[in-house]
């Protein structure tokens, strides 16, 4: 229990992080609502929350204007993890990433100015490093260029945050996380191999040579972070979120492979990318995230093998991704 | 006359830097269409123009997507300077800044990706640096957060306009622009002043304390740059224009008093930055620019007494103006 309750909304709170930080917060004691279209979170993740009268689930899309002040109205922080996560199809619909990830941001901002709300925190991501010349990199890194929509769009929304922090609107803590792996991981790299050896076990395609450098985090280590931020009362933060390691795709097949007790053919797609705009090397540098006394527990390799071990006994989750 | 003539979109054609380059290109033989709703720019800035068969104008309103199929059709160059340039009071109408400048760029990027149109040129803005780290600031300097809504804009179409010169749908030009100065310069700290100089010599109100450090650059080497960068084929280019001097604020003052031959009481409002996100001190590294042969001819002196004999050869836009 913490002494200093607060009544927080997690937008993006029925998705795969969003959902672990609502744990961790109602376990905390706090007050908690989200705001989620379903558009690719579910339901079944507060199967244990449901009777809770701490707990408010607000079903509404916030690219509408009203949505985002009847979703931030009474709160004292805002988590703004909802997003178009679909990174890689990003140029089958190129506008989304802009309304999705930039509209809504603005629209909560403004909704956060007009009813006074002072915390605001936002899940960024380390692809807005794109090809980083400095690696790990950290977040003073060589100003760098955006190589897809999803990062543009969340590096634009990086910028208006920051705006609205210096004008004094909003306290800001902003996180550029690497991948994040753990319970209730239903899209990415791991999530593919692992749904494509759960259907045939003797072969997998991989995109690109396999030589693409990853770096994962475990969603427990992320939501610690997420958590912490809340207390913080600084104009604006910015912090890397990682683990100090990295794995190749191929190892990371490995691991899969050796937790799914299989040994799959491995056919390469090609190419030191897996597709347009996809970062080959990832690697963050945490060390200020670290000195705030944030420290990860999980190594990536129990990373992955907790994913894969949390993909077999639910996997309710391929049937209702088609992806 | 070049050997290669182009059919050239100016979008802002009717601003202030657009006109000028409009004047360039049309003086360099190509065919320019100009799309401007016309809020800030100006009819008169083509009276010598008027009846060139070169020379089109479309009076339309690019946050509208067909507006942007229309104003690209048949162009083998973008050139997209039209913005809401009110940066001083952004946070009156916070959502201005997102429409118009970040809305309109990537509607004409997919106009462009559409009609397959190969190159864009983009003005972005030094603002983009906010409280740089690293002075003169390179392109590659420590990477920055944003300090208005304004730049966070100019940033976020950046973002978008890196990704779509990585996909390869067009290659890219992206300048940060110092403040330029010139003829059919309407807005700034040059026009506030000489504004308020002609209506009354004997007294001048100072936003902040005079000791800010600005920039600046003629328009003409301005759009010398902008000229050469159509015939560049670079997946992506980033530049920064300016001078090598800078000036104070109050420098600035005693030659424009000079220029009007005038000597006022000067009223300063005090603190270091003009306004709310003010950037009290750009000093652009050009090193990148000046490489490809560039080299600005004017000083700051000469361009800020031509832009102030300018104003009082041209006071009708005073009349226009009302900030």
């Amino acid at each position: 229990m913490v002494t200093n309750i607060q009544k927080i909304l997690v937008t993006g709170g029925a998705g795969f992080i969003g959902s672990n930080l609502v744990d961790a917060l109602l376990l905390s004691g706090h007050s908690v609502r989200i705001a989620d279209n379903f558009s690719t979170g579910f339901r079944r993740f507060f199967q244990t929350n449901e009777n809770n009268p701490a707990f408010e689930i607000l079903d509404i899309n916030l690219v509408e204007e009203d949505s985002c002040h009847q979703a931030v109205e009474g709160c004292d922080v805002v988590y703004h993890l909802a997003a178009n996560a679909d990174v890689r199809f990003g140029w089958q619909h190129p506008l989304r990433d802009t309304q999705q990830n930039l509209v809504v941001t603005q629209n909560l901002l403004e909704a956060c100015r007009k009813q006074g709300i002072r915390k605001f925190i936002f899940s960024s991501t380390g692809s807005v490093y794109g090809r980083a010349k400095q690696i790990p990199t950290s977040e003073d890194c060589p100003f760098p260029t955006q190589t897809s929509l999803y990062a543009a769009s969340k590096l634009a929304a990086e910028g208006l945050i920051s705006a609205y922090a210096e004008a004094g609107v909003v306290d800001a803590t902003i996180f550029r996380f690497v991948s994040i792996l753990g319970q209730r991981y239903t899209h990415g790299h791991v999530f593919d191999f692992v749904k494509q050896l759960l259907n045939d076990p003797s072969r997998l395609k991989v995109l690109g040579d396999g030589n693409q450098t990853k770096s994962y985090l475990h969603v427990n280590d992320c939501v610690v972070a997420l958590v912490r931020a809340s207390d913080s009362n600084s104009k604006l933060d910015i912090f890397n979120l990682g683990t100090n390691e990295t794995v190749t795709v191929n190892q990371s097949i490995k691991i899969i492979c050796n937790t799914l007790n299989c040994d799959p053919l491995i056919h390469y797609t090609g190419g030191a990318e897996g597709w347009v705009g996809d970062n080959p090397h990832i690697f963050l540098d945490t060390t200020a995230a670290r000195a705030t006394g944030w420290l990860p527990d999980k190594t990536i390799s129990d990373s992955i093998r907790e994913t894969v071990e949390w993909l077999v006994a639910s996997d309710w989750v391929f049937l209702q991704r088609s992806e």
